[in-house]
């Protein structure tokens, strides 16, 4: 598996989209951030890129030039500076100008204002999270092929699964077998601050520490600086080996998670399980085209407060995650978000469902898959037994 | 190894070299980047530090509070929202209050404008970047443990290193070894966009392939979207093996570089190699406190043309990365930099020296080090044979 490049055709229709989100007023759309940059011209290099109501995307790097040239279906020009900005995109006075106002630093928000000079800025972050949600053939083709190499991941766990590792061994050699796969070995989360490892792997009691991330779950983690994910915790017999990791192919994300077990685990734990499975269930059934984020999450609670598991579903009280399931594309945190939101669900979007039963100082039972969603119903993209794997 | 949290010592002498550098009529600094905030108050779990010009610092925090408690030797109050920010810092109207807006995204900026109404503000990362490169004996401590880690890593290189693996297969085994050490396992750099692997190893031409990143050395990395670092590229026999990767204690790290190879290599390349050790040296006997970033990236410029090299060293004509050196803690990009910049060097300081020599289609051949800078001149904490390492 190597580089799979943007067809000119995905590209244009990507931009056509967000172009058609401007009657509102918006002149274009100024792009900075890695991800978004990729999405709409082929190219995740150092630059930027211009979307206008009307006519052609402007596409403008520093570094690599010669790689964007490559990597973009679109014509690139060279940046040099900020300076002549509103020259070289043709920017009129007094337009209004789309920024990604939830990634943009203060710095190039200031930069961008001085060049510009009487331009007023709004913030697109939301419409294109939500163009973004929407997913095409070829992303949902390479959507696939990230949840096969994640199937292919979790098929290895029984052979590296030992009493004694660590959690940090036990997450290295997943790793490893899905970067020797293809995998592309580092993981985008939107949301400032949020640095995350490829996985949550963590075992007993250790799964249910809490942290600062957009997560249902947290653990300990390896230092104050990196706190949350596997730790140097050693698995033990008979506990809930809680393995939530994913699968990326040229970018493109699928989200899973399955309990393990070193022998069996407590009659309590394993019930809680089965009822994770029974609310990812109902929320896959009535995750059809037109039903909101919102009526998933209270179908959600619903079904939690029905087989019991209210006070710990998404977390303890205090600390609950308030989603039951999230969007993936590119980055792991993508619209729609299942939770009080009223986000639409759409016809080809990928979606983790991800209900998760946290009991501190126990552990965390839960399931997690990616669907994709069709006009009819879901198609599990990580299609895996569902039981608890006791190895 | 486990989580090593701050002496209160620490944090307090922190807190107070911040303040003193607000006579210029700041009133305070408020940070909300996860780097800084932990620096500040010894956690970076999801937040705010306030710190006044005078008095003591506030400790706000959202998620986790509980961790966030343990963690931090100062008092942590919950964060409910940003609302009554003003009232709960007691920041009094037509306060001038900085800010990191290197890293700031917009929507915190004007969400804390709102919040503080008639409030001013000031960009104070430079100021932050200036304090946090001058590094306390805690520090030092752990910067020297990471080198620790990074010089026995290195020493697994041999035994992993084979004909046909892929680069990214050897930055797999590398990293195990070190992770399983101790290694945080994430590397944080602060500029925006920049995602990083844990290392850029790299074989012949491959490590020739410029990207986006401030630094020499590029690579192909694995996917658009992850477009710099190892590839999937198999190793050959007689080629130069760029491993240039970190050590991270508690999140601390040290950097270094060597070249290994499968047999000899092309003696026009060893040569080069030779003389980046050469330039290497030179730039540190000069790295002295007094002496400034620009004096020393002049210096290497000099060494370069002296010896011949002036056209590779730091790029090919074009794609120069324009520095010789950069400051390594808690994050990659620290300060001072050793390019045309009045960053002074001082005391206490851990400084990556990096003269890379990059032949476009052949490949890098270049050393680092990590050095601390002393009254009477540098240790190099990343002590290694400084041969090629033929294996």
């Amino acid at each position: 598996m190597d580089y799979v490049l943007h067809p000119r055709s995905e590209i244009k229709s990507r931009i056509k989209k967000l172009q058609s989100s401007m009657d509102d007023g918006i002149d274009g759309a100024l792009l900075f951030q890695a991800v978004d940059m990729c999405y709409f011209s082929g190219t995740a290099q150092d630059g930027l890129v211009y979307i206008p109501r009307d006519g052609e995307a402007t596409v403008m790097m520093r570094r690599s030039l010669v790689r964007a040239r490559e990597e973009s279906p679109l014509e690139v020009r060279p940046l040099k500076n900020m300076r002549n900005l509103k020259e070289e995109l043709g920017i009129k006075p007094g337009a209004t100008i789309g920024l990604e106002m939830d990634v943009l630093p203060c710095s190039f928000y200031f930069r961008v204002d001085r060049a510009l000079e009487d331009a007023s800025f709004v913030d697109v972050a939301e419409r294109i999270k939500h163009i973004r949600s929407v997913k095409s053939e070829f992303e949902i083709n390479l959507a696939k092929q990230a949840a096969q190499m994640l199937i292919d991941g979790f098929s290895t766990v029984p052979d590296h699964l030992e009493e004694g590792m660590t959690e940090v061994e036990l997450m290295c050699s997943i790793e490893t077998e899905m970067r020797l796969m293809g995998h592309q070995g580092s993981l985008r989360f939107r949301r400032f601050n949020s640095i995350v490892p490829l996985g949550h792997i963590m075992s007993g009691s250790s799964a249910a520490i809490p942290s600062f991330l957009a997560s249902p779950t947290g653990g300990k983690g390896t230092s104050l600086l990196f706190p949350h994910g596997p730790s140097r915790r050693k698995i033990r017999r008979n506990e809930p080996v809680f393995v939530d990791t994913v699968g990326i192919c040229n970018g493109y994300i699928a989200d899973a998670t399955r309990i393990f077990s070193l022998g069996r685990i407590d009659p309590e734990l394993q019930e809680a399980y089965q009822a994770s499975c029974q609310i990812e269930e109902a929320v896959a059934r009535e995750m059809k085209p037109g039903r909101t984020g919102r009526e998933l999450f209270e179908l959600s609670e619903s079904e939690g407060e029905r087989l019991g598991y209210s006070e710990y579903l998404g977390g303890p009280e205090g600390s609950k995650c308030g989603f039951v399931g999230h969007g993936v594309g590119l980055e792991l945190d993508e619209y729609p978000v299942l939770a009080p939101l009223d986000h639409e669900i759409k016809e080809g979007m990928t979606i983790a469902v991800e209900p998760k039963i946290i009991y501190p100082g126990k552990g965390v039972l839960g399931v997690e898959d990616t669907f994709l969603t069709t006009s009819s119903g879901v198609l599990r993209l990580t299609e895996m037994p569902l039981e608890i794997w006791e190895v």
